[in-house]
């Protein structure tokens, strides 16, 4: 594993596939791959965000007590982990087990993340005086690990791995309010309050996104998703100002790196455009907004990621299946489409339940 | 002050309007209903959803401990803590102190309201056995003070009165929750996994809330407000199948009485025509979707209410002024606004800046 080596320029779009080099193994017809450059793969492809973890029983066997951020940092354990629901429901891609706020916590910022409430920042991000303690990340020092985990995980998969970081606005949230947040007050009081430290401290966050998501695409890393999953609590015209020129900043450092890029966030149907305008390939889609309206809101967009509600897949199965066809039904046809749901799989969920769906979408003649 | 009495029915938009029998002090002209009409007030009126409350001083003094349930019950209190964002802010309606759940609170259902947090639900709405724990609601021996803290009210006010419920999604997800909730889990799969009881279940809701908002317009209310808060949270196809139905009820039982009906929900970008049809002349709209755009997503509503984010009036003024600026700028030439917050005030807002702002909406031209 090296990851000095360069990687092949280019667009990921077109045979022969850049991906070729990095993961030989996967053929150019791949479903997932194909989708995402919106091309029609022979069935149309399915993986949930937040597939590995709470949900299965195998993952609660596994892991044990600790922060999930020292599960993280074992590439054994994590590689078991990312593999577990691949197995398991036999989907089309897997995504690395980590976490949005791996990079941060690997420079020191201090923070760790909660088991069912989320990330937790000891001293919160509040002034000047705290961009200091956001110096850039070393991959290779910071969190080798990570690479390792990459470079294991694609010698034992035949589906895609997506590699992920997460979005400045979401990230910043995280290290403002200290924690999850309702309605992002201090984070937005920032914002608006401060715009010249705002963008200093997105920039950062940008940064340290952009390198660890270039880490792990050199490591063998298929795709790329940002979650900048609470960008959506902003209006159009903030998140134009605020948010886009960081979001852009790291998903110009993985153009050319001949992988899908795809950009998600919860409750974006205003965003969707400017999610697109950021340099994403794919768009993920939540639930609110239906798949066919989605294209619409963001033309340039390859293909479309999502988007079952989450909260439906805890119904009866002939509810699930209702649901989950009128999600297939819906998807355009003049571009590619990712089933997945519309946010990560809660954690209540039968796995019977997202088995039976990646059946269901398989058998689905794609559109 | 009396409940029996027949209200005029008709349209409330046309001179002679029939708010004149109701509340025979207010103008014709008066801004706010003026604007709920779609025609074009002296000046562009402006309310804070969650005006009073814990962000003022003069509330926060008088409230005591206990809670809210009570101090709603008491027609002098509640009447006090409705007038004091008037007279502090100089408003163009006041809003009843009152909350969303005093209608089911009221016929017995257990449930209070913690300070913080939100409602908090003894024993959760779990199967069809919980439906005869919801009885019809009647108002004037369940809940007298409500009408009571009305007419004195109507008396003591130069604005209009904004009477309010709860709308079915929101009311529905507490009793199922039995509190706030991120992902509406249990209601979700409630709505999907028994149709049948989650309908009957609506329908009482609606119907508790119907007979709310008629008996506070039947003692003198100006306009009524439909809070589904979290209505925002469903599909469009959902929204349609599950809860459009209900909130038709609510909403054909206060027409005709003469009173402007507002629908207000968060994150209801993609349900806003759903919204319309249901009945209401004037749609509330969060900070995430642009008033142009809003216009454009609710044919048929004569009336826009919103849109700052309530987040950004925690920034130094100059940025509030410049976000409330672009605001009233947005708003659509060819209906009418309402000035207000996308959601509730938060309680860490400055009400000198609230005071601010009503003078700068006031101080613009109205479009």
């Amino acid at each position: 594993m090296s990851l000095a080596g360069p990687l092949p320029e280019g667009p990921f779009g077109r045979a022969p596939l850049p991906l070729g080099s990095v993961a030989g193994f996967l053929e150019p017809n791949d479903p997932f791959l194909t989708a995402c450059r919106g091309e029609h793969p022979s069935h149309t492809p399915v993986w949930f965000m937040r597939q590995a973890g709470r949900a299965l029983p195998e993952y609660r066997s596994i892991r044990g007590e600790g922060s999930i951020l020292d599960a993280i940092r074992h590439p054994e354990l994590a590689t078991e982990i990312t593999l577990q629901p691949v197995r398991r429901y036999g989907v089309d891609a897997a995504i690395l087990f980590s976490d949005i706020v791996v990079p941060v916590a690997a420079i020191g910022f201090g923070v760790d993340v909660n088991p069912g409430l989320g990330p937790v920042v000891e001293r919160p991000f509040a002034s000047a005086a705290d961009l200091q303690r956001l110096r850039p990340l070393e991959p290779e020092v910071d969190m080798p690990w990570a690479a390792k985990t990459v470079a294991i995980l694609v010698k034992e998969l035949t589906v895609p791995l997506i590699g992920f970081a997460g979005g400045p606005f979401t990230l910043a949230s995280y290290l403002i309010e200290g924690g999850p947040s309702r309605d992002y007050a201090k984070t937005k009081r920032l914002m608006h309050g401060d715009p010249a430290l705002w963008s200093a401290l997105l920039e950062r966050l940008a940064d340290l996104s952009a390198r660890a998501l270039v880490a792990q695409v050199q490591a063998g890393a298929a795709a790329v998703q940002v979650f900048d999953s609470w960008a959506g609590s902003l209006s159009p015209h903030d998140y134009e100002r605020f948010v886009l020129p960081a979001a852009r900043r790291i998903f110009s450092a993985v153009e050319g790196l001949g992988v899908p890029r795809i950009h998600f966030g919860v409750g974006t149907g205003e965003i969707l455009d400017l999610m697109v305008e950021a340099g994403a390939d794919v768009i993920g889609v939540d639930w609110r907004v239906p798949l066919g309206r989605a294209a619409a809101k963001a033309p340039g967009a390859r293909a479309l990621q999502g988007n079952l509600d989450p909260a439906a897949c805890l119904a009866p199965w002939d509810a699930v299946a209702a649901e989950a066809r009128l999600v297939l039904e819906s998807a355009p046809a003049g571009m590619g489409h990712v089933f997945n749901l519309g946010h990560g799989v809660l954690p209540g969920t039968d796995p019977a339940v997202l088995s039976r769906l990646v059946e269901l979408v398989h058998e689905e003649p794609p559109r």
